[in-house]
């Protein structure tokens, strides 16, 4: 755009002053998600999650399957039963007609990992246009943690005394200097300044980003079902937990569905199946005559022991 | 589902019953969106368009490309400036913050067009499931065309006299013969009765069926664009021109903008670009000179003579 | 397109002029595909499925993986190893760089279901711009099954006597009757033809079709779990059946892991879960004390006892 | 995964195993393209562009379109006539028929741009599960633009002496000084180590990272339309030009038609449009009677004269 900036309204007073007052409406109302609405979930040091809008509730799923399902469909069948049985049967469609749109604020280095969900919509912070904010992300002590030893991508036991401190230094050092320098190259006192899409290159991954992110509820179930669960990085578990929260108000009897058969759900291979049967009549499976490897076996036991 | 059907309330009274009433909401509320909410739009014999739900606006329009532009963004320049700005530049993902679920009522001949859109959620009335009605789409005798003599996609002139009397005969009686077959191959009076999956084979492509349809506002104007265009077959631009309706107002400003650069709009090749200059700067150009085909050529004159 | 139609040369002749002969390429070959390439593999009365092309196999899956991975993967895991590896923890994007362009003729009822998968690229024939063929998908008497007693959307026996005789006559009749109306409606002779674009509309759902269907490896598994499963209609998993088939040949190891942990792979909820394990401990488990519906049980029995 | 690292093969050791010998294949070959395989087109300063595999050529464009119109394609419309129809009329499907499979090193700044197209499938080599090397983008002098005085997103003149030259000096420090810290943190030598899920978050956008990135013809178009243009940010520019280069030899019809409908193109507003009809005829038309906003009348000036 070719416009000179002047004193802008930031877009949390403009959403302030809009949307401060209710007002009358027809559509599905979800009165456990209208209190959450331009509420900032403050998530890590400096990030947050907050619900824009919204379409739809649990009714909606509902009715969506009505229609695919016409009059066939018992109305003696409890909503709640009739979405575990959608669940159940991965029906996804009656889900994907319930939308939902956050305004998250995150470290650069999550957003990489966030965007690889290409099925929503995104209006991102352009650093290419604007400036980014003096922000940065520096862990929690008791997130600091070192390099698992089983698992390649996975967090060991807490880094401790020295070596945490050289840790947090080394970071909140760089992520400083790294600012002052974006701030001197951008700078046009007294020289040209370089371009604002040149100099973002400078900033670490720690940096914090924004974006307004929109997904329909089948899609962001898919997301929470990876990035809540326990394998997930923790930097961005903690965002996806935050919306659980969200969604638990918002639908709460898709939620619980979601709870049962994805969140708590445990899917068993072919050899797994044959492992569990020949189990429960009695013989002793082991990894050698379960056919499966060792990695396979170790994922068995931990949860069937 | 493995449920007996018994007395269903249609999905029609189900919304009624439940969305009669305003309720208040934070949300961003559309007003000219508000009225249309529920109201079918009677679309060809048997059809309709009806809006179910919608999420947000204009002003959301240009609060997403806000986040997107951050502090740069000049608040002199007033929204629907931007949202033409936006247009123009085919910054899209703004637009994609906005959606609308629809329910709709068509013949399955236009249904299997409308679905090669691929960026949208639905859920169609499953005749898997359920019986289809007896309900057919036979066109006006205005709409009833012969083949066009130079396009292999389009229609001519209007049928007259005998043919036309046949050919509307012909499918009223086809259309009523395969339905009466349709409910008597599904009968359990004195046999099994066929299974609906199979029984609904016999049903010609001008059966109504009907959807819920839920899309985002830039995915919406692509496929308006497209089908509410003169060459977009009439029984599918029809109910694009509805939704048109309902877009503009929902969120006027986008719509104006959508008008300006997209349906009014003209796509000039390179070698287009080239003939006009040379117009402009007195030179007589034709076909032959152009660097175009004849089929191009004749594109270029009906716009530019 | 504004051409008159002349003596066309048929996409079949045309694949089999263009591509009889090998030709040298330095891309990853797998020589199982290439004995399926071209060869029409009937399905139903006058359908097919065709490979057209494909990209990649099971080394391309392991090669993406490794980008991903780097320096990190173990070379001693062997391909399929890794391959099972990537299966069982839902990577899914090294699967989606193969792709496989199939042609494949079937009735539009079959091609309906087909298309609601959206992931995929397609090019149907348009009977808006070309004649459809006389042929019409009549099912073999055995699959002539009654509507399902406790499935909704399932088949029960198999029809008998003069029902089935009954049915099967309809069936032919109605599609000869519809498309000697079809090509009534269409002659030019002594009259001006209605629109391609209309009469088409006559034409029941048991009619063939054709298109070009281009999917990746990734959306492909999708496909088969859900149309190759017990619960698909016989009509779409005979496709689905004779593509398992030549995927089994192109990528032998994926497919292997896909058995194994896609088709004959059991998803357990949270409440199925806890109820295994109680088994396994001795527990005598009942529907009443299962927390599970009558509906969850029958299908927790039907795997478990 | 759980494995420890041994020496492995670089991928790029092992596509050159693997394939070093032609193959035999009874798919369409592109020989333009297979000039290409495999072999990195540099790009930037240690970035890289390289094919891995391809399916499909300007022919298999003209086949799936046949195999959409039928008989009524006319054979005498030579292939590269029908591409250039199927272009204009924004026909996209055949288009979509054919694709194509990069290896692409590349700044993870100019990744963020990219992985915003999200109609593609890709593999990131894994930061998380993996060490980045010591790599860093470092612009050449003449690319170190100012920031444009007239266009919030674009450069200006390119710096010069002492301004340059402490860009160039705190860029590079930066990055070493980034890095050094980065192995330090992850280093087990006398201490535990930082996981790597954690340590590369100090590592500034300008590290090269590298993807597998899979596409469809019709969607690599619409970026390299979006990316290959003048208001790109050129580093990600120069990654669309070398693609360019590669999409010419390899579909020379189709791109031939992209360069003139797309590239070349020009998009005309209903104002625009009404403004050149005026002009033809003689009149002098001004921003002032234009009824175009200044933005707009700049650009179409830019154009027009």
């Amino acid at each position: 755009m070719n416009d000179q900036a002047d004193t802008p309204q930031t877009p949390e007073a403009e959403i302030a002053a809009l949307r401060s007052n209710p007002q009358p409406t027809l559509r599905a109302v979800a009165p456990g998600m209208e209190a959450h609405l331009y509420t900032p979930q403050p998530v890590l040091d400096h990030g947050f999650v907050r619900v824009v809008d919204y379409m739809g509730d649990d009714a909606a799923i509902v009715q969506a399957a009505r229609v695919s399902y016409g009059a066939g469909t018992k109305k003696a069948r409890d909503d709640s039963g009739l979405i575990r049985y959608l669940m159940r049967h991965w029906h996804s469609t009656p889900f994907e007609m319930c939308e939902i749109k956050l305004h998250v604020k995150l470290p650069v280095f999550v957003a990489r990992q966030w965007i690889r969900h290409r099925t929503a919509n995104v209006n991102e912070y352009s650093a290419r246009y604007s400036v980014l904010d003096r922000e940065f992300y520096i862990p929690a002590p008791e997130q600091l943690a070192a390099q698992s030893r089983v698992n390649n991508q996975g967090r060991g036991e807490t880094l401790q005394g020295a070596e945490a401190e050289r840790v947090l230094r080394l970071l909140k050092e760089d992520s400083m200097r790294a600012y002052d320098h974006y701030e001197e190259m951008l700078s046009q006192d007294g020289q040209q300044g370089l371009a604002r899409e040149l100099a973002r290159m400078n900033l670490p991954a720690n940096v914090y980003t924004q974006w307004y992110w929109k997904v329909d509820l089948h899609n962001l179930f898919h997301f929470l079902r990876l990035r809540a669960d326990a394998h997930a990085q923790y930097e961005i578990r903690v965002y996806a937990d935050a919306i659980c929260e969200m969604v638990k108000d918002w639908v709460p009897a898709a939620y619980a569905a979601f709870e049962d058969y994805r969140m708590g759900a445990v899917q068993l291979s072919a050899r797994g199946v044959d492992c569990l049967k020949r189990r429960l009549a009695g013989e002793t499976v082991t990894q050698e005559n379960s056919g499966m490897s060792k990695g396979e076996w170790r994922e068995f036991e931990a949860v069937w022991g």
